[in-house]
């Protein structure tokens, strides 16, 4: 190992991306070196690769991006217990202050300062990167690499569908991008027994199904809230998944709510989106969650057992692939949103 | 007791109502027939009152209005069991259908075919009124008629202060109408330790203190979240009560929740409102719920406990006792909010 | 359709029945009359038709018992809504009080005056049985019959099961009668990563295995605590499902339970049990819950969902299907522990 | 400060302790040095003070014990932050181990491996104490320091109570040592409408009255479960805070409980207790929680908020403040049961 490393760096403040060499990270006493196998791209990621608003105000460049990944610990600093050279293993990526409020009361993924790997300090786009012993998850040694570098987005999924009960229940997953589709895997995993996946390309439609969705919609070819009233009897479904983030999507999934539904929202909408509030919300008891991050680390351990027990199989959905070096294909798949998730080998 | 009674009657769709002698309702096998001791104003029945939009659409004139009472039963239907002659009396106002996903599985406050007690059929603003025996709720003797004819509402505020948990907790009731300050009122017997009421009611707020909330906010005089973020330490509330229906007051309710929290609506917003679903909800992780009605009949439990037991003390909110002759100066108070709660006498 | 029936009836005080002819029940004006499709053994049939101590304290002969079926509606009452002739039905076999606090609050399943059809009043080992329409459950056409029986008994294992978190987690389920086994089903159903399935029956284990227990513990052949420690890497299960009734299996499930877990126990105790409520419930924090019924109708409609949704596949469980003039044969097998769910045909 | 401080010292495994000269602790980069200023005695000192069959098992002499307090900061370590000298504090008594499944799921309070100020290393009957940070819980300057100093045991009361709703419910309180009586208080401040104190001692139960006790039960003088059946129309407390530890006070919270309802239990029983399981939990749809230490640190925040904001008066139970010196008498009063709390001024 000498000290220079491959990344993927976001040299300048604007779109795209370049391969380069990037020292290796030094680590503190408190922090662990993981050598990177696996390491797949999140919609975040695109978010700073084209450089949107979002980006321009958040991320400072240059900076190695990237945050989903799983590796090999090859180094421990020295007041770390716990974790061992050659330990398998992936990483929560929100760094928490263990001050606020939230952070007091366990509720560590609202903590009012997180910090994020691969948006607001380097990533894990590269051969090593360096985290903190507290945010580190150890993997069986027997789970690919793939499998285990998906493990951040879909605790996201798992966190979304499990934040209410779901078995026996009625679930729409609206908006099948890849947290959607494990979102969907999730909860037919979790005794939904009645899986609606809409969304408006074909391509994940498709692996909607694969992942045992029980219904499929086109949202733009057939009405979605009129065929989910009349599947359930005009009653409407109990929980809705909201993954879209798009404001008519948004409201349909409210229409399509029975009275004392639950709608969790992990979408980030670009916008306000006006709700009728009268109708939707308050006449039908129903309740809307915001979700974000992954329970510290519940989540973890829910989503590790669903992988390594077989409970999930997410393998219809690790549709690609790629060296590093390819990163830029990987990029336009997920722009063209034609593929489940794109895993980057360093 | 004759064949007819004097009772309220919106006699024409328009503003306005009069008091008029009518038929004494008649009663099946599985209802009952009360004597009328006291009947409290809703801000319903003002909309019924002043004819707005929605009482347009919704009441069919000539009815007799007003749901909230206590009284007396005087008679009693063959099939009926459980009630006698001489009980002392309220009655949840929302009868349910008993066949719908939500009856059957015991959430019978949100029905999907809910009928309303002087909106959909005829009042209690009379002498006597019949309701169905399942809603009957029997009164202690000892309790003031005053007092149980305000269990209706005051129940919709114990069902929105306690659909979550407020003991050690820091609340915001915003909107100080009567339901608001019954809020206020539960929120302090509940163990909410801090409890800031927002109006632009000088009178209401005044009334808020009586019961004790631990700060009012003037929402036109000062900047309630810039307030609620000083007084927190810059972490915000952890249960908000939205009872105004403004949309700005709502959009604040999101701004001043800490990360976690909850909004439990009641309130009626007359138009959507446009919420900040990426910042507000999601990122903060916030729940958000509506309410509606009463849990039949765990919240009449609650309300009836807190009202006998004394842990509750509504009297200062009791601001206005009048012979029901005198409606039109209780709907004038009303609408001019230099009122708590204005009861009628038949 | 005549005026009699035949029916196995318990004539005497003692063991045994007999299959007689009875008349067909007449009905009440709430009521409806089914003609039994299919009806299937529970344990608490056994002990009537056995005649232990409970079954002397409780049962008064002479009575058809019996309390499981499926069936067709044939004749409703003339103040039933919502039913009607030629409509596949079961029922919920607790007939409630509608008076007691529980029953007010929407507690059906612990009413305080809970009478059990073919325990308290007369079952339905038999041609025609008459229920309540209110503890009508109907069933998709296409259900078969013997499935459609078997959702009473099904229906405690999913109040058992679902009365927590599973997904997820890992779960033993103590005692594999067919509540035990159907519990087997409903916990991998709904999620459980690891199920754990225990009994002294080789049969019956065997049977675990068929509906995906991940691991079955003959209890006499090996120390059921050391050996889920040892699965567990010392933590413990987070769930026990309690279906022995057996003192030294519930205080095995305590030891074998992990800090923050839940016992839930649906099984019958026959005397007190001794518990270590220091270092088993208090220390590590646990939460034991009694489980009686089924909530009505929450559980009804998870246990329809999981059946018509082939979410639960409970063939392997149907293992004896009997005319019923065979009963004898049928509890033969009960007695002796050699079978799953037994099925009689009128 | 010098080099020693005067210390309360179990010398000798055997009955009593020394007033000594001790060195003042060291602290390592992660901990703070506290000035006590009040320190409360707890009935598990009084175990180690008696040298009972459970401290001999658990404790090592020589060791300074006491684990209730608070003080100001005089020392805090080098990798510390967010605390300031000059802070006051108190702190979390149980130093758990962030690796177990509890503690990597947020449930510290439950953790596998939990070491205990006073018990298994140096505790706070002295005039410094050392603590790690993440310990430490600040209190408002002007709360006085034996209020600050019994936030410990009192969380215990808070986390008993509020383990599920108390609100506009009915709650019994069996045994009324300190933990007992400010589970009354919390009860009471929490929206409990009944709340019923039962012990044998007439002292304690006095001091229930001034907490506001709605009924004191001497059970020795009257059957309990008789008067609570009374009380509730038949129906029995919907919660049981169950602080005696005694076998038959058990027996009859079970008794006691109505259907559904809950018994959370903070007591220690010394032996194995016989539940009737069958009719006293599983009938009945009852839960029994095993509640353990203070939720990290949810229930601080709760405690601290009772005592700061006023909505919980401890101060009737402050009945003795006496020097350390005096430590001897402080143990007579706990023994005899002729205090609230007692504590001790450094």
């Amino acid at each position: 190992m000498g000290t220079s490393m491959k990344a993927i760096v976001k040299q300048h403040a604007g779109p795209g991306a370049e391969l380069k060499q990037v020292p290796i990270p030094q680590i503190g006493p408190h922090e662990v070196l993981i050598q990177v196998k696996a390491t797949s791209i999140c919609g975040t990621d695109v978010h700073i690769y084209t450089w949107d608003a979002w980006a321009e105000s958040r991320v400072k460049a240059p900076m190695v991006f990237g945050h989903e990944f799983s590796g090999i610990v090859v180094d421990v600093g020295s007041e770390v217990a716990g974790i061992e050279l050659g330990d398998h293993v992936s990483a929560e990526t929100h760094i928490v202050c263990h001050q606020c409020l939230q952070c007091r009361t366990g509720q560590y993924h609202i903590c009012q300062n997180t910090q994020i790997l691969g948006v607001d300090f380097s990533g894990c786009f590269a051969e090593f990167v360096k985290m903190p012993a507290e945010n580190i998850w150890k993997n069986p040694e027997e789970m690919p690499f793939e499998h285990a570098s998906i493990q951040e987005p879909m605790g996201n999924a798992v966190h979304t569908v499990l934040a209410g009960p779901v078995s026996g229940k009625t679930v729409a997953v609206v908006g099948c991008g890849p947290i959607g589709l494990m979102a969907v895997a999730v909860a037919r995993a979790s005794g939904a027994t009645d899986v609606i996946a809409m969304d408006i390309n074909p391509y994940r439609l498709e692996l909607a199904k694969r992942v045992f969705a029980s219904l499929t919609i086109h949202t733009q070819q057939e009405d979605p809230v009129k065929t989910v009233m009349e599947r359930t009897g005009g009653t409407g479904v109990e929980v809705v998944c909201e993954m879209s983030g798009h404001p008519v999507a948004i409201q349909q999934s409210l229409e399509m709510l029975t009275n004392g539904g639950r709608m969790s929202i992990l979408s980030l909408p670009t916008k306000p989106v006006q709700l009728d509030i009268t109708n939707q919300i308050v006449f039908k008891g129903v309740t809307v969650q915001g979700i974000t991050g992954r329970k510290m680390f519940e989540t973890w351990r829910q989503t590790s057992s669903f992988l390594h027990s077989g409970q999930v199989d997410v393998t219809p959905l690790l549709t690609h692939t790629l060296p590093l070096e390819e990163f830029a294909q990987g990029f336009d798949l997920m722009i063209a949103g034609q593929c489940g998730k794109v895993v980057l080998i360093p």
